[in-house]
């Protein structure tokens, strides 16, 4: 029996997946929080429904993963740490540097620290975790999964901006876009329902969540995305404002006295659905007081809907044409209203939902009325699978 | 006889156009530069192709004015200063207040004046420039004509960014849009042109200058505009980079130690055609270096083109359809390439021209292909014209 870790490494949090090879089959999954903080918490699901939970002080995340091992040991999951063959981890940041996933050695390490720059919340936080798994695991193959590196080749008409070339090159100015292993999974899973090659296909991935980002994939690639230099630029989300002027930060400074780097953090945390509605980051609170009048909450919701339109036409101006728009993550897996919105009014496109089928939530379903020239499609999305296949892939590849 | 002058004030120069009224027949036209500068220049074409030109100093507005008035008469083009009995202005920021042209009163242009915060290049000019002609014609119609009042009355889904509600409230951020006029002229006569009520109408308008805007019309009405909350935003331009990721502004500060005002102007004067190509603003030096095989030109001529095919798709979806695309202003009207290059491959949205109908320029004519679901119309932009034609509006109006 050999299995793969999916693994997810925040500053005091550790996410896992463990996946029972090739069978991909899921045989425990969790978190450990609040990691070098006074009390931790770790939460262990597994079996038929199985759970353990417990609050104990983790030092590190050296320490997290110890524990975990040792009760995945304890509890009958895995024989011995040696039965955990590979480790997958997730990484936000992997610059133009990162095109692919990539096997874990030195070099790889020293890039993603000096990648940090770019993501200073996550890559070193996960760069803790990459350490102390070869620490743990040091006979273990490790791959680490770049949410950029499927858009690492988008065309450069798509990746570069209209800003002096020299931000560019000196400076890394340009589109890197995130979400890409989700953007990534629901595509291959889409070709899989149209029954058709991904790389036959044009395509646009609505990840639809808290974040949100929106990718034009064209022949299997990455063409073009919402999200930006970060994770700010793109359609409204629940806390992030998405595109605005560039004009508005200079502005707001003046007014306001703040800096630049507190008005960017205004348009991450303080704006989006959360902004307009002065009420809640959450989709779901947002239609419940659309439902009852709230006008901001109204708001919200319209300028949410109509910033996917606007991605969804753009993208198909940008292909000429689509086979399928596909919703996933939190708001695109699990709100009907919102795939309703957003397809409502799209006959020129040639997009059309059937309103029963749309009656579901977490499922994968062909969402599409029978007339539609763009199938609309729903696929839950799956990063740790999508990395547990990586490396599959890159194991292969390597012994080739 | 009566004349109306239609009348665009910078900081340092005045340019002007009569017209014969209601005929709408331009009796003359020109421009004063270098007001208050050392050595002015002055230039009035008139009659058939007659030209007047003269070097002298002017003091300031109020002189150039009397100047241009007097040689008004000195060149048998007006018999008295009472010949022109109406004054059109263009004001480029009428912020929310202005939500249509307005005849100028003492309310007005206080009103004018506070709005100059929002275009602090602009407003303050034309204010001099309105006070000149009030000055030198007491008896005149004087109207303010505003770029910004065609998207006043924006659905506030489409004005209105994702972020924090009161930086809207407070300080007035929202997306204000440019170039109103000419998309109102554009709009109008391309009903004319499809012999259709403008009401009855989606209209995608393409004013591409060195300056550059999109707007989505629908029902007569601004729907949405490509730029925001100044002329910054939106597609790539000359010199402005249009959309880029907020976040770059903080970055690139802390890169270059420059100020986010700096930033800014360097996303204003140092970027788009300029910025990506590193070789020049105008499209005719683009389109010549890329078609030499310059590869950054040809990326900034990519790019440039993209951007306009990603509203068109946004605009389309906003609207589920669009009757026509229409091209108008510099480039748009001039370009045939462009034009060639932006409706290339946009078969999936019904768009398609004829190449042997997109070769000319500053011609108003339907470019479509016969089986184009969407017109596309080449219609030359006339701001002048529809600033006269709004005295006559505003002053029946006034009448009534």
């Amino acid at each position: 029996m050999s299995k793969s870790i999916a693994v997810n490494a925040g500053s005091s949090t550790l996410k896992f997946k463990l996946f029972d090879m090739p069978s991909e089959e899921v045989v425990a999954e969790g978190t450990i929080e609040r990691i070098g903080e006074k009390m931790g918490h770790a939460k262990i699901k597994y079996g038929d429904g199985q759970k353990h939970e417990e609050e104990q002080p983790f030092v590190d995340h050296g320490a997290a993963i110890k524990y975990l091992l040792d009760q995945l040991i304890a509890l009958g999951i895995v024989k011995s740490y040696d039965e955990i063959t590979a480790v997958g981890h997730r990484v936000v940041a992997g610059g133009e540097y990162f095109k692919d996933s990539a096997v874990i050695n030195d070099d790889v390490i020293e890039k993603i620290n000096s990648l940090a720059e770019y993501a200073p919340l996550h890559d070193p936080a996960e760069l803790v975790g990459i350490k102390a798994f070869r620490k743990a695991l040091p006979n273990a193959f490790a791959i680490a999964v770049f949410d950029t590196s499927f858009h690492a080749n988008m065309p450069k008409m798509n990746a570069l901006y209209s800003i002096p070339y020299e931000w560019y090159e000196k400076y890394g100015a340009r589109k890197y876009g995130a979400h890409g292993t989700s953007h990534r999974y629901v595509a291959a899973q889409a070709a899989k329902m149209l029954n058709k090659p991904l790389e036959d296909l044009k395509l646009i991935t609505l990840h639809i969540g808290a974040g949100a980002s929106i990718t034009a994939i064209k022949n299997g690639k990455s063409f073009d995305t919402s999200m930006g230099f970060t994770p700010l630029a793109g359609i409204t989300m629940a806390t992030r404002s998405g595109d605005v002027d560039p004009s508005l930060v200079a502005f707001v400074e003046e007014k306001t006295g703040k800096t630049s780097a507190e008005i960017i953090d205004d348009l991450n945390h303080k704006s989006g659905l959360l902004g307009i509605s002065e009420l809640s980051p959450d989709m779901r609170d947002i239609l419940d007081a659309a439902d009852k009048g709230n006008e901001k909450a109204q708001l919200a919701l319209d300028i949410y809907v109509n910033r996917i339109k606007r991605y969804i036409g753009a993208y198909i101006a940008e292909m000429d044409g689509a086979d399928a728009i596909v919703f996933t993550a939190g708001v695109g897996e699990n709100s009907a209203p919102v795939r309703k919105l957003v397809t409502d009014n799209m006959d020129y496109l040639g997009i059309k939902i059937d309103q029963e089928k749309n009656q579901c939530h977490g499922v994968q379903r062909d969402l599409s009325a029978p007339d539609a020239k763009v199938k609309t499609l729903l696929i839950p999305t799956n990063e740790e699978l999508m990395i547990v296949r990586d490396i599959e892939r890159l194991k292969k590849e390597q012994a080739n």
